[in-house]
C-alpha cells in the first residue's frame, strides 16, 4: 500500500450494514395491474403486514371490485390515481401492455421508486421460454420510459398461488432487488422484508434484470417436475 | 373429462418419482478445464466424495500436476484423453476458449453425457454482465457443436473458493440442472447428489440455460454487496 492508497482510504466513509433498511411502514405502495394474480398477490400481503396499499387498473371500478373482496383496507383506484397517490409503485401488468401502461404514467410516476416486476415470458407446446425486449429486460424498458423515476426490480420469483392463500402465513423466499440506486433498493429491499418470511437481497444493477426476469421459465419447469411453487434462497448471506 | 380422455389417461405411465435418480457411483467424470478453479473445486469435491475423477487441460502436464496437488485419486490428462476415458464429461472451461476446445472433441465425447458449467459474462468498472452467445447460450452452444453428445447444463452457481476450501465439508447449494432428455438430467442430478449439502434440481431445457448462467453476474453482485460466497436453493421442492 503506498502512502496515497492510505490516504485515499482515510476518506472514505465506513461500508454501510447491508442490513440496515429504512423504515417503510409508513408508504403507500401502488400495484398497478394490482388486478392480476400477482399484483392481487403481493396487494394482500403487503396489506396483511400493514401497509397502506392502492390497487390500480385501466377500469377504476375492477379495480375498487378487487380492492373489496381483499379488504384489508386495500383501496382500488384507476392507474393514474393510483400512481399519483403513492409514494412507492409496483407494476405487476402483463408484459403486453407493460410499455403502453408506462408511457402513459410517465408524470405521475415522476420522482417515485418504480417496482417493476414483470416478467417477459412467451409458451409454446414446450413450456415457457423467456422473451428478450428490445431495451434488454422489462426493468431497463421502465427505465427507458420513466426518465423521472426511480426504477428497481424486484419480486419476480413469487408463487401468485402461495401469495394469495390465506392458509399460508409465511412466504418462504427470498426477493432479489436490483437498482441504481442504494437508497432505491434499500427501499424495496425493506418493503419486501415487511411480509413474513421474504427478505430483499440486493443483486445487482438494471443491466442484470433480464436474467432475473426470465428464471421465472425455469421456475415454471421446477414447479411442473416436482408439483411445487417454487421460490429461491440465497445462500451464505 | 370426455370418453377418449379418459382412454387416454389409462394408457399413461403413473408419473416417475422426481427424486428417484440413478446410481452414478461408479461413472467416471472428466473436468475439462480441470486446472482452473471450478474445475479444480468441483474435481477435488467429487473426488472426495468417492467419483473417479479425471482432470483435463490442454497441456498434459499442466492436469497432471494440479491433479497430484488435489490427490484423492484424481488423474490428470490431456482433454482429448480425459474425454475419452471419462463417461460424463464437465465443461469447465473459461468461455473464450469454449467452442474451440469443443469443436476439437467431437469425437471423443459422441455418446457421452456433457456437463457445460460455463457462465459468459463480461466485465467492467460497474462489475459483470451477461454476454448473449449466438446460440443462445454457452450450453445451446456445446449443443450445437456436439450433435452426437448428450447436452446438458449445470453447476453453474457454485462458489470456487468454497469448493476448494478443505475446511468446507458442505456445500449448502441446489444445482440447477438442464436438458432435452431426462435420463440425462437423472444422471446429472445424482452426480450433484454425491457432493455433501448439494441437490440437483431439474430446471428447464437448454433454451432456458441462458438466464441460469448470467444469473452469475447477479450473485457477484450479492457476494460483493453481502461479502459472501452465496449459493442459491429452491424452495418448495
Amino acid at each position: 500500500m503506498t502512502t496515497s492508497d492510505v490516504a485515499q482510504d482515510a476518506k472514505k466513509a465506513p461500508a454501510k450494514d447491508p442490513w440496515e433498511l429504512p423504515d417503510v411502514s409508513g408508504l403507500v405502495v401502488g400495484v398497478l395491474g394490482g388486478t392480476g394474480d400477482q399484483g392481487r398477490g403481493l396487494a394482500y400481503r403487503l396489506a396483511k403486514a400493514g401497509q397502506q396499499v392502492i390497487i390500480g387498473s385501466r377500469a377504476a371500478e375492477r379495480a375498487q371490485a378487487a380492492a373489496g373482496e381483499l379488504g384489508l383496507g386495500i383501496e382500488g383506484a384507476g392507474n393514474a390515481e393510483c400512481a399519483r397517490r403513492s409514494d412507492i409503485v409496483i407494476v405487476a401488468v402483463p408484459w403486453d401492455g407493460h410499455a403502453k401502461t408506462l408511457e402513459g404514467l410517465r408524470e405521475e410516476l415522476a420522482g417515485k421508486i418504480v417496482v417493476d416486476c414483470v416478467n417477459p415470458l412467451g409458451f409454446d407446446k414446450k413450456g415457457a421460454y423467456a422473451l428478450k425486449p428490445e431495451e434488454g429486460s422489462a426493468a431497463e424498458q421502465a427505465a427507458a420510459l420513466l426518465p423521472d423515476s426511480r426504477v428497481t426490480a424486484a419480486f419476480h420469483h413469487l408463487s401468485a398461488v402461495l401469495l394469495q392463500d390465506p392458509e399460508i402465513e409465511a412466504i418462504d423466499t427470498d426477493v432479489m432487488v436490483l437498482g441504481e440506486a442504494r437508497a432505491d433498493t434499500d427501499v424495496v429491499q425493506a418493503l419486501a422484508g415487511r411480509i413474513p418470511g421474504m427478505r430483499g437481497v440486493f443483486a445487482g444493477r438494471l443491466r442484470n434484470a433480464h436474467q432475473v426476469e426470465s428464471l421465472v421459465a425455469n421456475l415454471i419447469s421446477v414447479n411442473r417436475r416436482y408439483k411445487a411453487h417454487a421460490g429461491l434462497r440465497v445462500t451464505d448471506v
